[in-house]
């Protein structure tokens, strides 16, 4: 950290900032992502990280709204966009002439929250995001296809253990209908969120003193021990008889959507009804997902999503209706990090480094430019060190190859290439070098 | 537009928003100059677009100080990256410990700049740098490799017709030493790059006012009028007899630069020697480059940079010097969206859209699914809509086949697949399906 002038170089707390090795790792991430989000067919768009103060808070509140970053510049209102959804919500109704629907998009980039500064908090980080979005109707299938592109991205990724936990909003929505307590659910939600840290018996008298019956307050531990494969908690599901029309929509949507995800390639081992999970109060309305990593719990979910009835409701008053997930990439890739779980290469993906062993460097710059329109990604070596320092950027920065060109080499057309993960050396022509170093 | 609420849904002038069809050639754009910058061994950086405000004035000055996007939160002074040097500057102080020398590394982000809002100025846009950066001393062969750079991404791109404008601030600042008008050099500069718009009179004229002596106009002006290939430029700039060692020493470098280029495998046709181009009077140094589309003279350049001498003078004691280019992507893409010249195909990557024409959905899944492991871009389609609906969206995104599954289908296990390009239609089993789609 330099501190001439006062001036500090270190990025500020909750601002990620990679080495170029880490920097590659990450890359190769978003490219995963962003190639399986193209295989479902989804579209990029790309929105404003700046717009206007009204239209990002048309549709925040609360705490997010405190986070947000905004400020006046000349007589506009502005903000940065604190997620990818408010900005989509605005896109479709602005552009709803020109897109056709359903809508699959996907959508990529940073996105910003003042937050207070906390250890795994980033106050910018990656949003990776798809969405299907209807036209006053989206129909269940899609709810089913979204887990499908969760288990491709994590599976690419190189995780087996992760488990995708499915829910239905009008299920808990029809359980607190059907037990005459809507009129608490909040409440009560927020007391059920505690179970794993209070305890059961906490929890029970927090209920019990917010004046929900003994007799009810058994139901919804009833509800809520109903665990295991899919088929099970759904069975366990109707047996609980609960009287709301909400409820059983909820139920037998989950049905569909469990039984689909298996025909979507799903494994069953890979998913789980978890009827805890409810992804916030207000925002979604039925199908919500969360995804764990079975061996880092405490990395809590690293994809969530589900299906909301009304997307755009703060712009429009066409009903718009869709379904979408989200990995927040920074802070996953932050918590690899720090568990050392990163597969950390090279600071390049430079393949290999020449380096002219006489002033005629000629024959250095031909071959360098014929692998690189071979697109093997190729750097020349043009500093005046000896060949010890030479070797020594080409390690420190994990290039595989290199390739003397001296005098001899020049003049019989034959080149050393040096494999430093092998530890060989052979003499090669240049036709066979780029062979050689096409083919991994 | 929206306006439910009083919220208009317009993203905010000066920030580029585009349909999903534009998205997708703007980010193949972007990939064609990653790759092309990961193939000369350049590795990526991504720094933080919210910086310390201190952090990012330590350079900036003059306009560019004016049009930063800059609040406080909380007690921080922050500011948005105004381009991708700056942080660069402060990275390479920062990590100096950690990364090797030279440092090559590629950034491609948006920037942000609050100019007044004018026709073809952006205040978020895109710039895709590469710098090479030595730690005390840079071979000047770096110099000539960067144009090699510019040359490669703009093939690709799919021009022909385009010239990189080489000089070398050293030739400009030696005649001036030479012609002993060091002093009136900044009023020249600014006088000279009328020379097109007033005309030469008006320029002389000029001159003479600021005290310039008629000799020594005649001299500038035959200067100036040094055109045509790079030999010929070079010699008529010896003949000129400047005394300036300076001088001497940028056309030596220049002389260097344009041979070695050559080598590198830029043809004499996309290169000259243009002796009016230096690209600001304080930053660079030495080499400078501009890029020009012959057929679109009036995008103005649309790749440029040059080498520096000192990166990180605000940070740091240490002489950092580097070379280096940028290109404006999201200026460029506009350019040639207006003038027509972006080849749109569709609006999604999806290769089939596969139509379910019974309501068991099995086969569709089972076949979707088989063809995204594959890596082919599927969709399909859930709707409830009439056949004719469904083609129309396959046809309005663009989505070159499409698979009827009906009983029939589902019964024989042969798929009937339409060729939307070729106007065909074929019965295939699966495997023939996969075959055929994985080859455009």
């Amino acid at each position: 950290m330099s501190k001439k002038n006062g001036v500090t170089t270190r990025a500020l707390s909750g601002f990620m900032e990679l080495l170029p090795e880490e920097q590659i790792v990450f890359n190769d991430m978003l490219d995963v992502i962003r190639q399986s989000y193209e295989t479902f067919g989804f579209s990029p768009i790309n929105t404003p990280i700046l717009e206007r103060a009204e239209a990002l808070l048309a549709k925040a509140g609360g705490e997010t709204e405190k986070q947000i970053y905004r400020f006046t510049k000349g007589s506009s209102e502005l903000a940065m966009r604190f997620d990818l959804t408010v900005p989509l919500s605005r896109y479709v109704v602005e552009h709803y002439g020109e897109i056709a629907f359903p809508f699959r998009r996907y959508a990529i980039g940073k996105v910003f929250r003042g937050e207070r500064s906390q250890a795994g908090r980033f106050r910018e980080f990656y949003q990776c995001d798809i969405d299907v979005i209807g036209d006053e109707v989206l129909d269940l299938r899609f709810d089913a296809e979204i887990p499908s592109v969760i288990y491709m991205i994590f599976k690419k990724l190189g995780f087996d253990a992760f488990t995708i936990r499915v829910n239905n909003r009008k299920v808990f929505n029809g359980l607190f209908e059907g037990l005459e307590i809507t009129n608490l659910s909040a409440d009560i939600m927020r007391s059920i969120d505690k179970l794993e840290k209070i305890g059961r018996d906490a929890v029970v008298d927090e209920l019990i003193e917010l004046g929900v019956t003994k007799a009810t307050v058994d139901r919804i531990f009833e509800f809520l021990s109903l665990k295991g494969d899919a088929a099970c908690v759904l069975e366990g599901l109707s047996n609980l008889n609960i009287e709301s029309a909400q409820f059983d929509e909820g139920v037998e949507e989950l049905q569909k959507v469990t039984e689909m995800m298996k025909q979507f390639g799903v494994p069953e081992s890979n998913f789980v009804i978890d009827l805890t999970i409810a992804r916030g109060l207000d925002y979604y309305t039925g199908t919500v997902y969360e995804t764990q990593l079975d061996e880092y719990p405490e990395f809590g979910s690293v994809c969530s999503g589900g299906r909301y009835d009304d997307l755009a409701s703060a712009y429009t008053d066409r009903k718009l209706p869709g379904v979408g997930i989200s990995i927040g990439l920074t802070r996953l890739f932050d918590q690899l990090r720090k568990k050392g779980l990163l597969e950390i290469k090279s600071s390049t993906k430079t393949r290999v480094l020449i380096i002219p062993m006489t002033d005629d460097i000629d024959s250095s710059i031909a071959i360098a430019t014929a692998l690189r329109n071979d697109n093997i990604a190729t750097e020349i070596s043009f500093s005046n060190g000896k060949l010890k320092q030479k070797l020594k950027y080409a390690n420190r920065k994990g290039i595989p190859f290199v390739i003397f060109i001296g005098e001899d080499e020049i003049e019989k057309g034959v080149y050393t290439l040096k494999d430093f993960v092998n530890g060989t050396q052979e003499s090669l022509v240049e036709s066979e070098l780029l062979q050689k170093l096409k083919n991994p």
